[in-house]
């Protein structure tokens, strides 16, 4: 509601006689208390106190949208960049989110442990984060997808998982991260033997069935001169979002002697921004280098 | 997921030696099923069966966006409008939505009571209803602000409640619009106070303090000489989508005998579309009219 | 607590220097309030306004107890009138229960639809009615089991399910008396083949493999010439608890004439109390001969 | 059910024409699966993963029950023992206990983080532990209460509350250890004031007002010659119940050469059992003795 404040009492029935005419004719249906009691109907989903909150979003039907958008296969570097800029979007937009990993047409949000943000209540969490991304998303389309116009707005869904330790959210990011992997492994040679060998993708699909790791970094190797680690890190480790300072140039007019009157100056302040790495997160050594993330002993 | 079927199981350590070799640079971390146990943690949040299900949308802080927008007050019919198609292709691209009802900067969303859509898991219903209205809004934005152009991207916060009779949803959406009647009549007058007679806000809020539905009906008649009911219903009684046959004119190139070549027909075409009333739903009429609607006896 | 009223605020350091010293000793850690954080991870648990919420408990591990009580096969009445004994002191010492179904080692208790008895808490109806039903099983065992000691203290489990609507709380009513029905029925021919026939227990159950009701009925009526529809009531039905008007003749001592002093009267006294059913409850009849049950229009 | 193993699948309609005619007398309506859709109603209540789970109970009108049942006050030994003798049944009776604390008419019993006795559902943690407390009362209530019989079954309400760590739990512990030591402390002057001074409730409420910890133990002590801290141990800090090895003496009939034939022998064998201790819960010592209870690194 955009016109002013809310009214928060009903107005009752009037009493003077001209109003009272054209009142009735509105109906005293239009007492709004008698409804109030629909509220009680909301159930409280307030997540358990001192856990870490994660929302995960994944895009709707999202083959079907790279298929009509023209995605890059296996992995198109600009839709990787606006989800990232999507999450980036939702870090400074919404309160308390701590990291942020992204993959593939999917973005988890870890919302600080003793956030109280909405007092914890998970619809909240999930809402605003799906709403912003989605938003976003439209936004900044053309900033990514010049030539490529919207042909119509998609939609995600999310989901709230709540973890009660630093071991099981670490776990939780690590399986994700684990999920890129193997699901870009599998894509890379599925694709190399589609793009470059002329295989289908129903022959490509019995090529791999039943291979290892291993084996699909040495058809990649041997038939495609493709080494697998080579490949770009965004696309083999995703996206991991956190809080790093910043020196940002901003361009700015000050008033300074007159024969410099007009002149603009560059300065540079430090800001805090969600900062893109392409880091492995399963081992220690990530978490070690930043222990302000999870407030664990360095 | 855009670039093939994802991989449901976990690629195992390989064998051979050259390869092997190149796997343990990757380390043994990536096998991932040793962090699927963190599904566990995953609550169950369906709906109770044979239930309504409402997910009823609102703005983030769209008092400021429609500062930002310059939104006219008390309403803004293009904004109102957006709303409207936003909610229309949430109807058209979700699944079970059998009527919505939307005012200011909200929109309420039933889905049917035996819908089976997702498993009636809560998270689904509103971050799909979220994600889709929140990218519709940018996408069809410039649709009706030609010559605003969208500063940022909104977001929209939701909720899930549930209703186990006809009567408590018929409640639930009558509570809605006696909130849109009784802040557009405070509204209505609020504006005409400052735009038509100059008062400052604080001044307009002070003038009605304790004014009842009839005072306000009353200071409309007698200064400004607005009879409230002539008001847009629109803007009286907020939008209700619901599904109605429409008779659609389509363009189709058709086969013709060879002197009507490369002629065009117009055919028409009836189509279930999600149209716009804006009628009164406390009373009766409406549900005894569309008895349909709540799958009641006419 | 017994001794006094809970004492609510916590008391804070003491100042004068004696008693101080003392208090040290206790520790600091005596502040309550300091762990009082705790609260906030207790989940509201309130069931869905408007409607039906039943408790059922079950005995835990009864197969055993009633091995180790001597428990008469297929039916021990003696073990049925106890049961019902404690749901009747269920509803007797609860509030807002309308009916309660018990059969076999089971008892359902129905709370109106529009109870707030505890705020309509799950936890709270179902330890109360789980709590209530143990003690009360023990306690009156005596009464029921003259001869058979109680050798141990035995155990229920319970659930909250909620129901939206009367058909769906008559359906899961009928549920329970149906399956009293099925498993009766077998049992019936089971203990008869035992008992009467000699068969052991897997040789009973071989003979019963994929016969059907009627297969059973003619069973009983061929080889032990028992028609099952002469059963006790009881057995095949279960047993339905509805508050009903009840006649008690209650003696009295009462203020008499000079020449009767002493003397005491018999007085009738109308109570409502639980009363014992074994009727169909699954048809129509039953609902339309009470219909206060459910509040429904006869 | 006692009686045999229920009955999985509904016995469908007969076919011969004998038993056809006595089937439909019992009614079509017999057929269950008609009704089995009412167990979609019941929610999940699975606690979170990786949780301490506590359930903790409170008697109902339990300030009634001590009057009617003539409680010492401000403790009454007897029923704080009987309460244990409940708790520790509990322990035994049920899983994964491994750690109870009581004081006063409640009792609190934490299963261990990573159980997964019916699958973590609230529900059945709490009216197992309820309607095993309750039944036990009664059962054991002629052991602690020679001269005093039981005139009523008691009630007992529970609820469970899910602690995600270490830290949480023990302040859990504390919490209520802390409430022990406040209610005590209050009920003990309280009492003194009345039993040894004569002061009518009112007037002992009236003198307590507004103190502070040190006053109370200044009061005692001043007139009544009481030093707080050599009050029992299990007033003051009420009880933990831990599992601990205990030598138990058990006295066997044994085959012994013929000339002792017919003799017994004590034979000592170490036992799990869950022992009550009366310290303090709320300092470190007692966690840093007992790292196996939280698992914790000694």
């Amino acid at each position: 509601m955009w016109g002013a404040c809310k009214v928060k009492v009903h107005d009752s029935l009037a009493t003077t006689s001209i109003t009272l005419r054209r009142y009735l004719r509105l109906g005293a249906t239009m007492a709004k208390s008698k409804f109030e009691y629909v509220r009680d109907f909301e159930a409280d989903d307030t997540c358990l106190a001192h856990c870490w909150v994660v929302v995960r979003l994944d895009g709707r039907n999202f083959h079907r949208f790279a298929e009509k958008h023209n995605f890059a296969k296996p992995n198109d570097s600009r839709a990787l960049q606006l989800m990232t800029k999507c999450a980036q979007t939702v870090m400074e937009e919404l309160e308390d989110i701590v990291i942020a990993y992204g993959q593939s047409d999917e973005y988890s949000f870890v919302f600080k442990r003793k956030t109280n943000w909405f007092k914890r209540r998970a619809s909240k969490f999930m809402t605003h984060v799906a709403s912003q991304f989605a938003s976003s998303y439209v936004f900044y389309w053309r900033d990514y997808f010049e030539d490529q116009p919207l042909l119509y707005p998609p939609g995600f869904d999310g989901r709230v998982v709540v973890y009660p330790s630093n071991q099981t959210l670490k776990d939780y990011l690590s399986w994700r991260q684990a999920d890129c992997h193997i699901n870009n492994l599998y894509n890379t040679v599925f694709w190399a033997l589609i793009q470059q060998s002329g295989l289908t993708p129903v022959q490509a699909q019995g090529r791999l069935q039943g291979t290892l790791a291993a084996d699909k970094n040495e058809i990649l190797f041997s038939e495609f001169n493709i080494n697998y680690n080579n490949e770009p890190l965004m696309y083999r480790k995703g996206t991991v979002l956190i809080w790093q300072k910043v020196d940002e140039v901003i361009t700015k007019e000050i008033k300074l002697p007159t024969e410099m009157e007009g002149k603009k100056m560059a300065v540079t302040r430090a800001r805090t921004k969600p900062v893109p790495l392409h880091c492995d997160i399963i081992g220690d050594a990530f978490w070690k280098e930043h222990p302000e993330i999870l407030d664990e002993d360095s």
